[in-house]
């Protein structure tokens, strides 16, 4: 049974996973594991047409007419994760036991396959797929946002397996957890904060100075604002703002998902040309559901994307500092100048 | 020039550091650089004995009588790093113009090469050898908490590439910065609102509970507990407390150094025979320097290893929650079981 622990020291929760239990022994020799799991992948991958059977039976897709549930003819296709993290299903209270607390590990875990095609990349999409994924993304937002239970929805993408992708096929991922995360309840707070100072938002007006600054923008269009933070973390870190400040990603209108489609495919075409197809996460940040207060309307949504091009090591765990080779002005510049059209010619 | 800048929303800090500056075209075929430099690595090391002079002058080293600095005859020797994160001639002053923030990226950045042979690994270490390192340690931690211009001393050491080693040859860093890490700033408070509400401290009632309890205690000793912590973040995460409250670890006396080593030995040695030398980040946490109040006094240091045989991903990211598939109760029982006399057989 999956729990949450909260460190006594450093207050920060943790999920224990039992449904994905490892054994100590699975440690052992992992690389030969790895090296069976691929050859499987490649033999039969649970998330290509015709091998519904092996996953959970599907909870959402975009499917064509007259195709039945759990057979080929999806576009897009969401089923349960099936080692998942957190259960929709799991009893019990919060504890509090001396100096140790904890709550059940009562949430949902969800795989949205985006495409039929095994070898497909997220760039290079057809533009009506790259909207279908959003679709199914903001349908399952919804969704989750109706269970009063649920506090945070966090949606992601994980590619390449140093960023912790263990199937090829282009998927991504949905948790629904039953606490606050504590990134998200820091940017809260520290957004308030700015809108008691400065009577504005934080995020609006940050937008606003980088597209007149402009040395760190990679790409906008008419609905959204992708730049590398003037604070990366990573190299080539870049985040994808809409213009129009909505707390929820929910909140999302159907005008604005071909935009957003669009300029993710600009941005991961211009990473995957420039860096060749470097592993990323490309990770949601929204407001917390089932909490409306004027604070989590203050918040703004946006993507994060992460490349993993370097090895956050003992000096980040021990401080929370990172350290990054890559000014975030040169980065984007490098992006701006991808020329991704190269790379599309030729590709499907 | 490094430079330490504050992210306008997250209010972390990052570290750009054009020293080791990578130009985006570092990036592109990584793995082609990546074997290249091992072939390097093993022709000629620059911290293998006789190849001193490919490093900067060292600093300290403890050596036999009559050797020359910067010759062979060193146990242990430690020098600046080459591609420092951190400078500690950087000139300036905090800026903050509009919504962004930052600092000179003014500090020291050291190399602590652990012993002259290049194939050694710390549980194998003779006893005595493993003592000097923690000598070395100790050393530079007071040297630097001097410097008042300097708030924290953060000492690491990464083992194997997944956890941020770039050489092979067993060293471990010191990075000394002119601000408090967060993380150390939020563990402060915590005990601080404990003390007042209990009326001891969290750290030493933490560990009392640890050793009455059992089930998460890895090893201990005259001077020292070794345990996985109840909200472990990683598959065997172990935190090693000493018993006595100190603040500091640059208080720690010459009766605690044996102790210490031996239990870094012993915890080390039964990670290496039971999950066959997994990588791994081991993290000094101890007080600011140069802040003496109450409340860095209420703070207690340990050492924190961090194994890493899992992939911190997008949820990580998104969340600050870590998904950890291993219960701490677990990792105890398997390592406390692990026999490391099988594997010290025929090593030197």
């Amino acid at each position: 049974m999956p729990e949450f622990r909260q460190d006594p020291i450093t207050q920060n929760w943790v999920i224990i996973s039992t449904e994905r239990a490892k054994r100590p022994s699975d440690f052992v020799s992992s690389k030969d594991r790895e090296q069976k799991e691929k050859a499987t992948i490649k033999d039969t991958c649970p998330f290509c047409p015709g091998n519904e059977e092996q996953t959970p039976p599907e909870v959402f897709a975009l499917r064509s007419p007259n195709t039945r549930a759990d057979t080929p003819g999806w576009q897009v296709r969401v089923v349960p994760n099936k080692f998942a993290a957190l259960l929709p299903k799991e009893k019990g209270r919060e504890q509090k036991v001396g100096l140790y607390r904890s709550l059940p590990g009562k949430g949902v875990h969800e795989v949205i396959i985006e495409i039929p095609e095994h070898e497909a990349s997220f760039p290079n999409y057809p533009p009506r797929q790259a909207v279908r994924v959003l679709q199914a993304w903001r349908q399952r937002y919804l969704q989750h946002s109706q269970q009063g239970d649920l506090k945070y929805i966090q949606i992601f993408k994980n590619q390449g397996q140093i960023a912790g992708a263990s199937l090829e096929h282009p998927h991504s991922q949905l948790l629904a957890t039953p606490l606050v995360p504590p990134t998200v309840a820091q940017e809260i707070r520290r957004a308030q904060e700015y809108l008691k100072e400065k009577e504005s938002c934080l995020f609006c007006d940050l937008l606003e100075r980088e597209m007149q600054k402009g040395v760190r923008v990679v790409a906008f269009n008419k609905k959204f604002l992708a730049f590398c933070p003037y604070a990366s973390r990573f190299p080539f870190e870049t985040w994808i703002f809409p213009w129009q400040h909505q707390s929820h990603f929910g909140e999302i209108e159907d005008e604005q998902l071909e935009d957003l489609a669009a300029i993710i495919q600009d941005v991961l075409g211009r990473l995957q040309m420039a860096l060749q197809d470097p592993p990323f996460n490309l990770v949601l940040r929204s407001a917390p559901v089932n909490e409306e207060t004027e604070e989590t309307r203050g918040y703004h949504w946006h993507f994060e994307l992460l490349p993993r091009l370097t090895t956050v090591a003992g000096f980040e765990y021990g401080t929370g500092i990172y350290i990054n080779p890559t000014p975030p002005e040169l980065a984007a510049q490098f992006l701006t100048q991808a020329n991704k059209e190269d790379e599309n010619d030729g590709e499907t």
